[in-house]
């Protein structure tokens, strides 16, 4: 049924891997509307023809660059059953500076950045990103849920909007200085959050 | 001295004019780097020579798309002697959510999408828009510190941060209400630093 020989099928995994890799690359440093897709052939080492076998339209490479984004990306965890050591520490993480290489730009969320380079929520990057950006949202209400705060939604939209806000300004001024600015105001909401919770033991 | 007849120093104000106005548009609506010198001649109706006369390079009309939006966009006073009515307002006053026209996309803050257009932060562009997001912040400061909250620089920080907030996922999501949302959790820090403010009478 398979009549692909198996080293092609090797190669062929290999390109489509190098594609992804550039693409991740360009999209994310120098973003995608200044990227065409033949600088991507020539950084993938895949001939065009080869780079459209693969993805048919620059379409469909953006939204497996974010969809390739978001099995690594999403930094909590939504498995209901899964134990919460510390759910304030869980929530607070998200603001963690990240080590930083002071070499290169800082360029914020690729989310947030597809979603202004993509300006039509119709299309299917943009569709990608606001999908994620509620999920990221989603996945903070659950952990404070699980710690028994009541109005875990409110929180978990008002978490996700300082992460937002750390993006988009730590962009603009090139600066990681946000993270501590906006993990300061997320400590004031999680912890009058946590003092109204009810006690492990109430919740069912 | 001036050997430019009138009629034509009005048609090339004229022009100039034209090309700030189809710049504005064009690089709010779809993208600085979805937008060519061609597009751009074409709304505008000059010709490519009229708008290389008044802008030797895309990279100058851009700078100076982004001055003319700091003159009408920087939304609060930084004069020192203004009277301020009501400083609470004034600072949450940002968080107002714009009125909408529904059938266009949301775009944000244009400053905040220079700085994901144009990567570097070297460029006149980035430069421009992180000099604009600090002078915003300044100016909440400022209100602040005669408003006699001690921390002002910090509170002027924080809430230009959840402005950003605002914007970003409000890009993302294509909604206005990340706004009530960001004005929830401004209230809890201007009234927090409201409360331990210097009263009036005190202030120098």
């Amino acid at each position: 049924m398979n009549d692909i020989h198996p080293s092609r099928r090797r190669r062929e995994r290999g390109s489509r891997e190098r594609i992804l890799a550039a693409a991740t690359d360009l999209f994310t440093t120098q973003g995608i509307n200044a990227t065409g897709m033949e600088q991507l052939s020539t950084v993938a080492e895949v001939s065009k023809r080869t780079l459209y076998t693969h993805f048919r339209s620059k379409d469909e490479l953006v939204l497996a660059y974010l969809q390739a984004l978001q099995r690594d990306a999403l930094p909590v965890s939504g498995a209901p059953d899964e134990p919460l050591l510390d759910p304030r520490e869980q929530l607070l993480s998200i603001f963690d500076a990240m080590p930083r290489d002071t070499t290169v730009p800082i360029r914020g969320c690729q989310f947030l950045n597809a979603s202004v380079e993509v300006p039509d929520p119709e299309h299917s990057a943009h569709q990608f990103a606001a999908a994620y950006k509620r999920e990221f949202a989603r996945r903070l209400a659950n952990i404070a849920r699980q710690a028994g705060i009541s109005d875990a939604e409110t929180l978990g939209e008002q978490l996700a909007l300082l992460y937002d806000g750390v993006a988009a300004r730590g962009t603009a001024l090139n600066s990681s200085d946000t993270s501590a600015c906006a993990r300061s105001i997320a400590e004031v909401l999680v912890d009058a959050a946590l003092a109204g919770a009810r006690p492990e033991s109430s919740r069912t």
